[in-house]
């Protein structure tokens, strides 16, 4: 069936050595170290469409880094970069996520979620005040009053509802024609999971859904840092009411349509998700059950 | 079984209306209104052990109100305090907490998660500029660069490691004496909900873990605004190592203990979080499984 996308990074997070200047430091002068080669936010990507990295000589002294973790004892970093927070895809990045072995995805989408929490977090939100890095990239403390931030991840609920053995699957204007996937929205404060899934679907489709279940989760890495928590919800009715503000069409489609969807076969009804959006592993699971 | 705490709010979230200022401006001069009665982040309760809501009328006319929804037609409120975000829990709330009403500690979450939010984000964390409220109180926006911040949670998995039959519990030194919940931790960029399950139990307690399953999530309003996501997890060995850092104790129990523990029985061999924590809806599950 295979694991959700961005999942499966080979590397130990090391959370000891964060907090160790000592150790930190050790890894920092080690020769062993590698350092993730960026173009901007994006991956440069190798003629066999692999990672590239160079070693910790090749990389400037200024350079502020993050300590991804090891890997055979070898320390991995990324540099901070001061590029914008919160860059859209480029088409570079999508060529790349076609070519990438699922553990270096992974290793990537960390990276790029812990570069665009920094370019967003220069200032302390409670102060104003300027914030340093510290904890070997995963925190900055503000200069000013002290405070001590630390890499966040947005949880969105994405998900099927299910209706006499269809599921409901809509399109956003800007997405290429004739491309659907599952619904999907920002968990908010003072929400569970399950009523996260009942409000989107509610608000985006109109359908009221009862019992909600847990499939699978992914980190995501582009627009910020998400935690994408995919679920399969039970529909009360199929009479749908959409909201034109957030979605172009919605409709309802069986597991024959979702399956030929996947396989992109010739008479498919719609264009499926990428294999590394959790979107197409929640249509695997879905067709899988039946 | 009970669902878990924080969770069952009556109120509809109405999206819709927080982008629309005329028709949050007609909810402000609604007669109908009511503002949540707040000391601090704690909440008023009544004799009856109610939240305590003052009508518009009483409220003074300067104060930023965050629009939390509609039940009954009615709009409810809650005033932006500039109290400290992220305020200790007192033991007047979790005295509240003994006696409100499933839906209404739903409600005082949700107001109590967004306003530590909006204490947190006075300022432009991109360029430190300030920022204000717009959204009905759902968003900040920058007056310098323009950047727009919306309430955040925090994804935090709790879990059990099941072995043999038995669970693996923990304490912190600061808790109460015998005090023993599941063990939990901050999802970090980059990861599924799965990996980071594993990666807690490993580093809190030595123990490597294979197959996770989900089995329910609940909002936490202490310490800003989380998203706790419970899982049970089975682990691949019972031997402990111990990060003491973390930890004052891990040990493994019983169904017999956790079901002793749950109804305060004499002979309990600890002492189980009480009903509104999602720990004890992850044991009351457990027990219930076997």
């Amino acid at each position: 069936m295979g694991a959700p996308g961005f999942t499966g990074s080979p590397l130990d997070r090391v959370d000891h050595i964060r907090n160790d200047g000592d150790a930190f430091n050790a890894l920092l002068n080690d020769w062993r170290g590698r350092v993730l080669g960026l173009d901007g936010l994006d991956p440069q990507v190798s003629a066999e469409g692999r990672l590239v990295w160079q070693s910790l000589a090749d990389v400037a002294l200024d350079l502020d880094l993050i300590l991804l973790g090891l890997h055979e004892e070898r320390p991995h970093f990324v540099p901070i970069h001061s590029g914008q927070g919160g860059a859209p895809r480029s088409p570079a990045v999508w060529r790349a996520l076609a070519t990438l072995p699922a553990e270096e995805a992974a290793i990537y989408g960390t990276a790029r979620s812990l570069i665009d929490w920094h370019n967003g977090h220069r200032f302390c939100g409670q102060c104003g005040g300027p914030t340093k890095t510290f904890r070997a990239g995963w925190g900055r403390k503000c200069d000013d009053c002290g405070k001590e931030h630390f890499p966040r991840t947005d949880p969105v609920v994405i998900m099927l509802a299910e209706y006499a053995g269809r599921v409901l699957i809509g399109r956003q204007s800007a997405w290429p024609a004739g491309n659907y996937s599952a619904l999907a929205g920002f968990l908010e404060p003072g929400e569970s999971v399950e009523e996260a899934v009942r409000r989107e679907i509610f608000e985006e489709a109109g359908v009221r859904c009862g019992a909600v279940r847990y499939v699978t989760s992914q980190p995501w890495p582009f627009g910020g840092s998400q935690l994408m928590i995919a679920c399969i919800a039970q529909a009360e009715s199929d009479i749908l009411n959409i909201d034109t503000k957030e979605l172009e069409d919605a409709r309802w489609v069986s597991r024959d349509e979702v399956r030929a969807a996947l396989e992109d076969a010739p008479n498919k009804s719609f264009g499926a998700p990428p294999p590394f959006a959790i979107a197409n592993t929640l249509f695997r699971r879905w067709v899988a059950e039946s």
